[in-house]
């Protein structure tokens, strides 16, 4: 088969008729239509095979992951995904791989009513760029810049399960059990859109947890100019790290990545009607510490000493 | 230096204000505002090292022509290209390598006042997915569907050139000068931006010629449900490609791909606007033949004998 009868056989799948799609697949490029009132958002991430995942992985799980951390990026924004394009870069033509690949693939779209409209398919060592495209309320995208000092800091899950399952990989566990819920978060993250509009409404400022909260979380300082103060008695751990990795499971929290919680500040004003707005959604959302103006990250450990934080994460150079 | 500080060194460079950009580079996906009326074009292509850029050419060629491949199919859509995004995986840190590939890309962007917004930086084996994006008046974009019976086929400039090119790499021509107008060809294409509002009023449908002329009008064909009838002696070859190969030209020219002009239809009752539309703005295209009901590609070769045309180009797998 050719590139073309490849992309027609395993990509070219009927989809949901959208009102903002005026043709997808077939042509030199695809054609939409942003709806009045919107702004458009556009992310894209390269996942190159054994930095981002693992050859042993199936290809099912690889293309559900590539999707849901795209997805993620638009849940950082606090918009909604609409669309992704797909350029998929494979060393040869494995049909079984790519009945998997693509199965992965349409089912994570299905689950958050997305859209595959185009891309690109070719030969070389395995690796896959995904775009993903997203809409929000004019200028109500929600930047890492916009932090101020007071505004508190808050995430919207546990942490450290991701990178507990990838140190489960190299000495698996005892229990089989424990081993498939830590593999679940690596494997099958879900991205927080619906904390959207939520965050629409009340944040000042938001990333996701891709790198590790201590790096993302410096981020958005970076980018807001100020700095933050962190408690760790307050931070969410993956329940599991902390069985497995007793005081170490608070590192893994603040430094492992792959988890794709949001982190987020909200201003003081704005705070009652963030609690309101979660508690009427049935959403749990963890506050962590506050924005301060110096600069830097500073964390109150559990015995009460305030160290430095450090900001560290998975590096790509 | 990490992914951060690269990408701010050589991808975060001052772009022209355009009204279009909410924001880019430096948040989880960027922002952009689609003007009203106006439909958006989006397409991904993915350039492997050794496949479709060769590892010994410079970095700053490599990225231009990258950026040119993608504008050439927002030419192919009629539309005027925007924004790009850039995902790129290198091996390793390269300085040097890095400095010219950004000056390339910034090149490239500059000619056609477009802007990157955003993109990834990995590491791993040398590739590079670029998106591209642009707007049409809504529904005026141009697809390959479209042809109809006695529709007439043109092209918009020689053909044969970049192929041309990648045989005197194989074996160089005695004359540099030759030598260097066939590169040019192959490493600094330039794509038909400018047909777009003259396709946009006239033509029933286009394509780029990127896989040889012959393999994307049977794309034009096969989507429209019709067939072709060429005449070989209306075909434009590159003139270098004649001198060199006699007989042999006509095929390359037929078959050799990387060119980026356009191929497009244009009804019989569009046709005087058409040729009045390019007379007035100084451009040459080329009638090569028309468009029948029976499917298929048919040639008049020179000797006046009808063959059957087999579409031939590059195939990926």
């Amino acid at each position: 088969m050719n590139e073309f009868s490849l992309i027609d056989q395993f990509f070219n799948f009927p989809y949901p008729t959208r009102e903002d799609i005026v043709f997808g697949i077939g042509d030199d490029a695809a054609c939409v239509r942003v709806p009045a009132g919107q702004d458009l958002l556009i992310s894209t991430d390269t996942l190159v095979e054994d930095v981002h995942f693992l050859s042993s992985w199936d290809a099912y799980d690889i293309a559900y992951k590539a999707v849901m951390v795209n997805i993620s990026d638009m849940a950082a924004m606090a918009a909604t995904p609409t669309w992704i394009c797909l350029a998929l870069t494979i060393p040869e033509q494995n049909l079984s791989w790519l009945q998997q690949y693509s199965q992965g693939i349409r089912d994570a779209l299905n689950e958050y009513k997305l859209v595959l409209i185009g891309g690109d398919m070719t030969k070389g060592p395995l690796s896959m760029t995904i775009s993903i495209y997203g809409i929000v309320p004019l200028n109500k995208a929600i930047r890492r810049k916009g932090a101020k000092p007071g505004d508190k800091i808050f995430v919207s899950g546990e942490l450290g399960g991701a990178c507990l399952a990838l140190q489960f990989l190299k000495k698996p566990p005892n229990n089989q059990l424990d081993f498939s819920k830590a593999m679940k978060k690596l494997l099958h993250p879900q991205p927080r859109v619906d904390l959207g509009p939520i965050l629409q409404a009340t944040a000042s400022s938001c990333i996701d947890i891709s790198d590790g909260l201590s790096a993302d979380l410096n981020h958005i300082c970076e980018q807001s100019g100020v700095g933050a103060y962190l408690e760790a008695d307050k931070i969410p751990v993956f329940s599991l790290a902390e069985e497995y990795m007793n005081h170490n499971a608070r590192t893994l929290a603040l430094t492992g990545g792959d988890d794709y919680e949001l982190c987020f500040t909200i201003p003081p004003e704005k705070e009652e009607q963030f609690l309101t707005m979660i508690a009427q959604n049935g959403i749990s959302c963890f506050e962590i510490g506050v924005i301060e103006k110096s600069k830097g990250l500073r964390i109150k450990q559990t015995n009460g000493a305030l160290e430095v934080l450090k900001p560290q994460g998975y590096l790509h150079f």
